[in-house]
């Protein structure tokens, strides 16, 4: 172990200073308490800004001149266009043209659309980025390229960095689908309509300064407020912030494999006979095929055997919203819309409720949503023997996906991680993950097509599902199952010394790194 | 004048220390501006609260003892249920049962339902208010008979005392007619529904503990969350949180006398003269009588004209919900509702929006919604020459009115006060307000039975109303006719030299103080 690496309460060997700052390495779950009051942003005066509440400024780079752009600051954004996002590549291509160097970029995630943003890197302009890098920002990362380290956080984890000072955003850019001109902003109208942005709450409300852009502004006030004008300094308009087609993805479909529906129908029937699957209970899954299909066997027991759910827990999607109007869950609680139905849905009914990371959540925090769900269905790209899982990094070693709200679902009543047994030939249970994302103790339940394994820590799920005439069999069993099947465990992937990223826990402690790929 | 006086930009003579605490005299509209960062509360964790959100306890001693109740706290209340609430009162009684003293209440306001806390001041349970007070405590203030002195702030200036760090808030009892276990709740629902909570929001977000008191329990999530669970430590059920024969009012009626029918009429005729009864205007009223009339002439005359509002602007009655219903605005924007229609409009009907003091009035904001009001019509106690207005204190000297919005308001584009020329023979234009609470440059147009004077600063609204036909008149000349009239000007009180409150002005500054009477 190198001088500045020490090892976790996880086991993993993890960084005590990252870029620059001192780090707290990962102390066990729920062991770390954060000591003294969250940060704050600056105060400001109603007397500095325009009575008439118009703060439209020229244009993006008025605005970003206005806030004091300088080098070295921390930029932020979200990403609630996805993969359509215009907003971003702008913003650092106006840095770049006003000779700004050296940004922090602090996004909520990032995604294939911003690596034209690799030149901004290359050139000076992008020092390094913190937040989720799917692709191939994440391959630029693992190759070295990048100066600083990335720090991979959970939704929850981004807003209890910023609300516990640990990331100091200099200036915010909230790209809006709808917003008035005193910033007050939402995304369920206008034609780059996303549904929530809720990722884009605590930047408004912490970082100093706040700059809204939108292609769709409506007269004062722009209701509902999702972001409120109060937090914002200047409103630019622009053509178009995204790329409708890519905002929302068209092709959240349930699973055809017939392996990923029977993990999926089995997942369901794993709910039912746990005794999950009640009236008043709550779920969450996400919008890959195989949740997806989770969710569709769900809706049919739940048909069958009369039961309503008091809240569904969205990413929404036709599926969700279907449920809703069907009367078979009171509430869709919303962190964000992953098809139109989804947005249609959020602008309409009521009973779709958006949410942000603040309520959903924030560790540090008087509790949050998360640990009151029910049962939540999570993926994985790898699971070990002690039921830790990887989401980042793939078995190669490349750093190819963000946490999202995976970690900070962990806590839900039930974790159920469906998945298969291989991929492209590759057990994805291992000895030992390539990157620990989740511990082990808060992961309940692993679905294969192959068996379902309960943590032995769950022993009132296995006295529960015993006479279920499920498959249940110890993780071990189906581990060596696999590997026989496709002729032993994974190569272990050959990493350099140096650390490339750092993933944080949901309380601001290093749970692990990811290094750089020989 | 006194060494710890000094006299401030408006001429009136402060004290430069309140309570122990160094005050700002007032620098004149918009000169002070605030330095450093707002205020933040202490850092939690989630693993310190119940994971599956229950954070119901047996009662509220239990709660006040778990948020570590003791001498010289800080605690506050809401005033959402006006004089109907239940709270306040048993919250000391449990204190002084328990054996503390000395402690600060900070109400949004009181009302004489609270006059039994006279008691709980006499005894030291409660060293002294800062809030509003209403009737029998604002006489006690008035008699010199509380320790401290007394602090009136508007909402807003409330909400900016909280945010800047002024008043940091121990222990905050929100009072709520519906609440889930976790203490997500609001105002809309249950038997003792009040419409909105938002006088509280600046507690539940910057106090140090939050209790919510409800007799409306219902399961998670209680929908909307005017107030955050995330904030929130514990919950408390009890039988009754408010007398809902006095949470709204069931007596917001058009005043029936001609001379304020005539002056409602006229503050109407006004508006529509100075041209800003336009489409896409908008305006604020309150909730008396002149008020209530003023908004049903002025909605004939949008009948009339074809004329649409963007929003008006609530305190809430059945006066505007009609209105919204019928399609003459397209938002209600309402930080409290006045009565049962208002309450059921705000549950409802998605244009009825709940807005607080953050958004609508707080002066230390990147802009508030106050300024961006095209017309706002208020009351006051007396008015003088320049202007400048008073709201708390009779001529009499008694203090016996809280600011409310009132000071906010005066932000709008154009402020009007519809008075009476004098009340029981007594004028109402002075030659000096016995407190100031407003100052003149904000208050454009007095409108009396006598006739409208507009203030010499609005050259505009003197030009445009010109031809109006209206009787428009200096307000010297008005003041000598009801003088005339009523047999001279009000014989001025006389006070003793100690203060017994401060009037801050919304800046946090100190715009004027209240002496006890002789």
């Amino acid at each position: 172990m190198k001088d500045n690496f020490v090892r976790n309460a996880a086991g993993r060997e993890v960084l005590t200073e990252i870029n620059g700052l001192d780090a707290t390495p990962f102390m066990g779950v729920g062991r770390y308490r954060p000591e003294g009051r969250k940060t704050a942003p600056p105060l400001a005066s109603c007397a500095d800004y325009p009575a008439d509440g118009n703060k439209v400024v020229a244009d993006l780079k008025t605005a970003l001149e206005n806030a004091g752009l300088r080098d070295g600051m921390t930029i932020s954004t979200h990403h609630h266009f996805r993969n359509g996002d215009l907003v971003a590549n702008m913003l650092f291509d106006i840095a770049a043209d006003m000779g700004v160097r050296d940004l922090r970029w602090f996004p909520s995630a990032s995604f294939p659309c911003h690596a034209p943003l690799i030149r901004h890197l290359d050139d000076g302009v992008i020092h390094h980025i913190e937040g989720s890098m799917n692709g191939p920002l994440g391959d630029y990362a693992s190759a070295g390229r990048m100066r600083g380290l990335g720090v991979l956080r959970s939704h929850g984890g981004r807003y209890q960095a910023i609300q516990d000072g640990e990331v100091h955003i200099d200036i915010a850019v909230i790209a809006a689908p709808t917003s008035d001109p005193f910033g007050n902003c939402n995304g369920v109208s206008g034609p780059s309509a996303c549904g929530g942005l809720g990722f884009a709450l605590a930047d408004s409300q912490y970082a100093d300064r706040v700059i809204v852009v939108t292609d769709n502004l409506v007269p004062f006030p722009c209701v509902p407020w999702q972001i409120m004008g109060n937090h914002v300094d200047s409103v630019v308009v622009i053509d178009s912030i995204g790329d409708p087609a890519k905002i929302v993805s068209g092709t959240t479909n349930i699973t055809r494999s017939p392996d990923r529906l029977l993990i999926a129908e089995r997942t369901a029937r794993f709910v039912e006979a746990a005794g999950i699957l009640r009236d008043g209970f709550s779920f969450q899954a996400g919008a890959g095929g195989t949740s997806l299909a989770f969710a569709v066997f769900l809706r049919d027991m739940m048909r069958a055997g009369g039961i309503k759910a008091r809240f569904v827990r969205g990413g929404s999607t036709q599926y969700l919203v279907d449920m809703l109007e069907e009367g078979l869950t009171d509430y869709i609680l919303d962190g964000q819309t992953f098809d139109l139905a989804g947005v249609r849905s959020m602008r309409e009914n009521p009973q779709h409720i958006h949410t942000n990371p603040f309520v959903s959540y924030n560790y540090h925090n008087k509790g949050n949503i998360s640990s009151m769900v029910d049962v939540v269905v999570l993926g994985a790209t790898e699971v070990d023997v002690h039921f830790n899982a990887n989401v980042v990094t793939h078995s190669d070693g490349r750093l190819l996906h963000g946490i999202g709200g995976w970690q900070n679902c962990l806590f839900s009543k039930c974790t159920i991680l469906p998945i298969p047994g291989f991929r492209d030939r590759i057990p994805v249970i291992v000895d030992r993950v390539t990157t620990l994302c989740g511990p082990g103790e808060l992961i309940d339940v692993i679905v294969t097509e192959r068996g379902i394994a309960i943590n032995p820590l769950r022993q009132d799920l296995i006295e529960r599902t015993r006479n279920s005439g499920l498959p249940i069999r110890p993780i071990e069993e189906i581990k060596h199952e696999v590997e026989s099947l496709c002729g032993g465990s994974p190569a272990t992937p050959r990493f350099r010394d140096n650390a490339i990223a750092a993933v944080k826990w949901v309380d601001g402690t290093v749970l692990d790194i990811v290094r750089q790929l020989e």
